[in-house]
């Protein structure tokens, strides 16, 4: 007889191996960390002989669920705010609360609270991906449980960066520290594509080349995702990212819900492993992945939760269920993903997704011992029938639940015990949990009212980019010659020119730290005086916080624009602000090149107020605050050498303060 | 103080009426079957007094769920057959077990099954349809839940009535017995428009209008149902539904999936109310209901699971979940069906829908006690935000699951305390479902192989009228004499003539219990002989039940029949028959009507086997049992009237017995 720690006796054993073994009485050895022998029940014990012998009878042994895309943290943001239209939820809700909260301590509390509903629910492999990864790894590794973390990058400033430079130095650490965890495996996250630059999806796929790590990354969420890359980059969003050497990473890519044929066999070709979130996909409207298409075509499919602020649970059983319900309906064939399948779509094919199909999964000898004991008899799963082997696959997949998970270990260690968490203090949590809660509502009703808030509640708003780079200076006369020493330059190419008259209504606020709201009507005009075209919309600016770089000015702020397709007066009215000041200037725009770089040079002249005064101003924008330090430094050099503007002329005041 | 039966004090109360009264610290005072009080648990406690007195705090206090169309007694099929095409489920596995199992003790069980798990759930109303109803109802009854039971017609032979008449004579008296009884009200439950003739549907209505008791009935469950009744009676569902007058009726309508914007308008004009089935209808691939529009145009809409066996569970918290979910992916549409109006549908729409919002469906005074106590802060819907009203029904409907349900009560009565049943005895209905499983089991592993099994798994296959009647005599000469005396005969109008030859493939199998299959051939000649159109179908027939009527014979059996859209080789190959029978015959075939009545005379000469015989046939087919034996007299008539037809001339043998 040969010793090990542990034998689970007389259960229904489903292997979800290649073979699909599966034994009706059956057992499963455990020695450490690993899976000893798994077999009919009689041939283990007459081989195998333990201190814990587990009894499974009227239960399934399985390997534990897989879930592949979720963002483990946003438990704390459960419920918070729900049924709301996409941009009202994202930036009126989660994006503020995440910027006023999201610290290493919420990412700690949030995690454990996740791991402890996915270990009751029977997830022993996780995806996560959110900020401050090391914490969220730590809680992880904590609790016992199995996971990819993956770390945010993103072009707007987040919770736990300034910028994206500070995101990927932060991510090399991160994987460096952790990428020999036997539990855990560290990743690098570009959030999007259109949240992310070419630069900086090219710049995490190295990354995760380098340390040969995974790469997750949302694709093609939603319709308008699809619809602003074929306009921006005449690209659909899978053939953009491909055809920036994204997928040379071993990337899982989350959602893709709006990919057309061609993408999906791009997908396939590149063995990218899709994430399949139905559940979120269906709540947030983002519509229903093709993933019929996707299956035939040889895409590595699993499935996902997302996160809990827009699910709003963890819950695996649920989430395969619907994977499997919801491509029957919506193709009409109901024999698409049978539960057999969707299943194996939740946990063998999602460790394979995730490069862990060697180690986790299935239940095969040599495999880490990452399992669950589910109740096969409880009311709503009674009765059983045995004469066809698909039934136990329905039985799991169609009513199972995930209060009927008894067991759940992971690389060899029990973390539940009929239902009891072993590694977490559930109470403790959940009161820090109700705590946090509590502070996150109050936070939200004192803004109620709040500029921000009402903006996004109108829609249509997107975050500019992080830094503006800008110098002002005033100018005697008209500043004709002034613009033209500057075209003329050698090291200056013009792009192209416009004449605009712009209009400006400020919005201000009695709470300066309420920002605020400037709507803009910008008549282009041409050369001979003729109206060509008006185009209105909304800015808000958040107090900046400015940086002074050399004479220029570097202003690293958030900016947020909006199409303002209503009548001023309707924002009037809507803002109900303390006062307005009304600007008017006619503005001659040019962009240039100047040593390749792009910029803007604004000669303006103000009309109203009547102050008779002009300026010229040279302004560029970037996501990369390194970018933005080198175009400082140019904007400097056509400050002094180019312009040579007297530090006297040169100006810090904005339009608003002329009124 | 006032004193009351019980107190539930101190959870979150939902009250789920008009006002949509919310309690955060809330009381409900119960006494006998009623509401005494609900309000604020400082105002209830000061006025109200009570022996039980249950602390519901960190739960919340919520209306039972209304679950508005299941078939209960399909517990013990579930998960029996999945992932198959409907005709494949159904015709091959649902109808033939049911054939063979149900029985007023089956039904008892299998609702017991399903009393239980729904008390378990939360369900304290359910809308169920299937057979033997009043056993159905007895076994509700006796588990304490409050119900609408609604016994079946169908056109075909069921496993409770041989005709439909039988159906209504038994659904007349079940009415009769149980329209006063305080938890149960009784219905009709006309199948569907498909599975019922005009005469039926009719009939229904004319018995709900004459008890006003509600009726239910499946409508437009699947595509292939709308196109059919376009192309039977150029009419939507809806319409010929309505035209027949069956919306006079309190009707219940189940699925509702594919109708069109003038459908939902009839749907709303009649105040008809629609239950949504959305697990059920994406398992078995059947679409996606229009709710958006239905909710829009004010159709009474509610949800509910289906049976069992498409379910797979009678889970509401997950049915309502699916119902919000999914409408907005349909729709793209985020703010559609937010989680109040969802579980509203799941409460006192529900309940409205039912013609019970007078005594069920929300927590006012007055109404009976039926209501649910739910935790609201496990660890799946952890932590909690109080800011928004609106997260509370978030917490409900995204995250709660059954097994949150902690104490239920109907009509005044607990049903479950502490996740405890106090009606029924969970084990030994688990134990005798159990044995119907293995017994079921068993019976599908000895018909496998079967023919039946085998045609329906080609698809296409139909149920023809249960009742043939005919009569056949062997003539001497061409016949051609006796043919003119018909059709010359003052009651006798020619509707049609036809002249075919028809080549004939008999498939026998061993077992005679497995019926036969015919492959036939079906030549349209011309007048001059020239091949019009070829048709060819199986016809399979289950070994018939005779009785003899009068000299006619009146055959009721079961036929099905299906296009064979493949060659002849392919169904030798797939049916393997023992032995295989040809006859080729030329058949000049007459529509008369005979006295105002639709029969078919058939003039054949056998070419093969060359028997050198001819005869002479009489046919009509119905539904009905009566019109069966009225038309059946009618065929005696001819017979003996106007054929003048020997005795010793006529014969019982079929064609296939030539051979």
């Amino acid at each position: 007889m040969k010793k090990v720690d542990t034998l689970l006796v007389g259960g229904m054993v489903l292997t979800m191996n290649k073979a699909l073994d599966r034994f009706p009485d059956g057992a499963v050895a455990i020695q450490g960390d690993s899976i000893a022998a798994v077999g009919p029940a009689e041939v283990i014990r007459a081989e195998y002989e333990a201190d814990e012998v587990i009894d499974c009878r009227d239960q399934f042994v399985l390997p534990g669920l897989v879930n592949t895309h979720t963002h483990m943290a946003m438990t704390l943001l459960r419920g918070m705010a729900d049924d709301l239209r996409l941009d009202v939820w994202l930036m009126g809700y989660m994006m503020p609360t995440e910027r006023e909260f999201v610290s290493p301590e919420y990412c700690r509390l949030g995690t454990q609270l996740a791991c402890a509903e996915m270990i009751r629910g029977g997830t022993t492999l996780a995806v996560d991906m959110y900020y401050y990864e090391a914490d969220v790894a730590a809680a992880i590794a904590e609790a016992g449980l199995r996971a990819v973390c993956g770390q945010t990058v993103l072009k707007f400033p987040s919770p736990d960066a300034d910028s994206y430079e500070d995101s990927l130095a932060y991510t090399r650490r991160f994987i460096e520290e952790w990428k020999d965890h036997p539990l855990i495996v560290p990743s690098v996250a570009p959030h999007a594509p259109y949240t992310c630059t070419d630069e900086i999806l090219q710049a995490c796929a190295d990354l995760a080349v380098e340390f040969d790590v995974p790469l997750q990354i949302h694709i093609s969420e939603t319709r308008l995702e699809a619809d602003e890359s074929w306009e921006k980059y005449q690209k659909r969003v899978v053939h953009r990212v491909a055809d920036l050497g994204v997928f040379r990473a071993k990337t899982i890519a989350a959602h893709c819900v709006h990919i057309d044929s061609e993408e999906i066999i791009a997908l396939a070709k590149h063995r990218v492993a899709v994430a399949h979130n139905p559940t979120s996909n269906l709540k947030l409207a983002s519509g229903i992945a093709p993933i019929k298409e996707m299956l035939e075509r040889g895409v590595r499919l699993s499935v996902g939760t997302d996160g809990p602020a827009s699910n709003n649970d963890l819950d695996m059983f649920e989430e395969m269920r619907l994977a499997a319900l919801l491509i029957k309906g919506a193709t009409y064939d109901p024999m698409v993903l049978p539960a057999k399948d969707a299943l194996l779509m939740a946990t063998r094919w999602g460790a394979e997704a995730m490069h862990l199909g060697d180690i986790t999964g299935s239940l095969d000898v040599g495999k880490r011992a990452d399992l669950i004991v589910l109740d096969r008899d409880p009311l709503h799963n009674a009765p059983k029938f045995e004469r066809d082997p698909n039934s136990a696959y329905s039985q799991v997949v169609y009513a199972s639940q995930a209060s009927d998970v008894q067991h759940v270990m992971v690389n060899g260690q029990w973390l539940m015990r009929d239902r009891s968490l072993l590694t977490l203090d559930a109470d403790q949590i959940r009161r820090e949990a109700a705590d946090y809660a509590r502070r996150i509502d109050a936070f939200l009703i004192a803004r109620e009212g709040n500029v921000l808030n009402k903006l996004v509640a109108i829609g249509g708003l997107e975050q500019e980019e992080s830094f503006e780079i800008q110098v002002k200076a005033r100018i005697n006369g008209d500043g004709e010659d002034l613009i033209r020493r500057l075209l003329d330059h050698p090291s200056v190419e013009i792009v192209r020119h416009k004449h605009y008259r712009q209009y400006d209504t400020y919005f201000l606020f009695e709470d300066e730290q309420q920002g605020r709201v400037r709507y803009r009507e910008d008549d282009l005009v041409s050369e001979d005086g003729q109206l060509v075209s008006v185009r209105t919309r909304l800015t808000y600016t958040i107090p900046e916080k400015e940086r002074e770089f050399d004479e220029a000015v570097l202003l690293s702020r958030s900016r947020f624009i909006a199409p303002a397709d209503r009548p001023l007066r309707f924002y009037r009215e809507y803002f109900q602000a303390r006062r307005e000041c009304e600007v008017q200037k006619d503005r001659l725009r040019w962009h240039i090149l100047y040593k390749g770089v792009l910029f803007y040079a604004n000669l303006d002249r103000i009309v109203e107020p009547q102050v008779e005064a002009r300026y010229i101003e040279i302004k560029s924008r970037t996501w990369s605050q390194k970018d933005a330090e080198f175009k400082a430094a140019l904007t400097t050099e056509i400050l002094n050498d180019i312009l040579a503007i007297e530090q006297a002329d040169r100006v810090r005041m904005e339009y608003v303060d002329l009124c």
